[in-house]
């Protein structure tokens, strides 16, 4: 490690998936140096940051020239190269194999439906883009059968997604689910929706994860924690 | 390893993950029994299958008793737990995280966009259901735009989508497009579509990846390729 900088994380936080990759940056204290960019002034679509990554997304690790996409693989990245705890993305390859069955999963269920409701709730109609009814019922009935799934195959019998103790998993699956609670948070006329509030095992969940992260989830949501304040001000 | 059995796949050979798995264990000599698991017979929804799997889908291991769902963490399972060349799923963590960063990339885009091309171009017609124009060009435009990153991102100066060697990746990447090859072997009035075939970069690795696989490819094909010879037979 001599002579190893800090990796630079190029992060949005406004995006769910960047606000896991520095809660597990800050909760494990690995050096790091923060550049934010911007989505919605269009940072992303700058030429400097297109040669980074051509995709245009975030977030995006660099670690002493080794540039990686895919919040996913960072994590998985970050745990593997810094002397994280097992528990994170552990060894034993049973272990190891029911955290990537979750985030096999989560990219086309938890990440897809939270986010597509999120869009049509919140993003869309503060673009000045009204909300698709027929596609915003879809994406709900989606994201419930999605928190079905979560209650019912992944939290059966065990208090984390992955088994005993918090991972990646549980990291990932959050941030996104925390997006749902804020969607009353972004608009003044909010609906109060909080996915989660009727399902007192992803609740307790909830509150398992938030604790064992401590400050770092406080810390990686304060820009949202002020958007909120900014909104409820307004009310 | 003693007193251990072959593991169980259970695979339906007509789906694109099913064919991917039924390859590597092939191709690596994994001792292996196939249970078929037929989902255009609702095979799939049994409640012995149910069971074994609640999301009643395909493929699962049961590795002596150790369960697992979704392809990509599947062969990643595989690869750690047997002893596999290294190209496949290779351990030094800069190569690693560079098929974790595709296959964390594949689920919504070669995959999905893939996927939908042949739900809409073959199986809703052949289902009795005509094609959504609409939703088709999107899914094609989707299709060609993963085509693009395919090429200018992943390929770009390698051979493989990864590095120098077949991984993990190469063999998801390639069972999804090869679908779309097939399209038009699926239904008498086809289209002759080969979504590769103004594409010279991606055309030249996907023949590098079969001549990787060798036998294997085509053992894992066999089923789609009586298909053809059936419908070539009516035509």
């Amino acid at each position: 490690m001599a002579g190893r900088q800090a990796v630079k994380a190029y992060l949005d936080l406004l995006s769910q998936p960047c606000r896991a990759v520095l809660i597990f940056l800050k909760h494990n204290k690995i050096p790091h140096t923060l550049e934010l960019v911007a989505l919605r002034k269009g940072q992303h679509k700058t030429p400097e940051f297109s040669k980074l990554n051509p995709m245009q997304k975030v977030p995006v690790l660099d670690d002493n020239g080794f540039v990686l996409t895919e919040s996913d693989a960072i994590l998985k990245y970050l745990a593997t190269t810094y002397n994280v705890p097992d528990h994170w993305y552990p060894k034993l390859p049973e272990k190891r194999a029911r955290v990537d069955e979750y985030t096999a999963w989560h990219h086309v269920n938890t990440r897809m439906h939270a986010a597509t409701v999120f869009l049509q709730e919140v993003i869309f109609p503060n673009m000045g883009q009204p909300t698709n009814p027929a596609k915003f019922k879809k994406a709900l009935t989606d994201l419930d059968g999605t928190l079905d799934m979560l209650e019912n195959m992944f939290l059966k019998r065990k208090p984390f997604l992955c088994g005993d103790d918090i991972s990646l998993a549980d990291l990932l699956a959050v941030c996104e689910l925390m997006q749902n609670s804020f969607d009353c948070l972004f608009q003044p006329m909010c609906s109060g929706r909080d996915v989660l509030k009727d399902r007192p095992k992803l609740l307790s969940w909830r509150s398992r994860v938030q604790s064992a992260l401590s400050d770092s989830f406080d810390e990686a949501h304060s820009v949202v924690y002020q958007i909120r304040q900014k909104f409820t001000a307004k009310l």
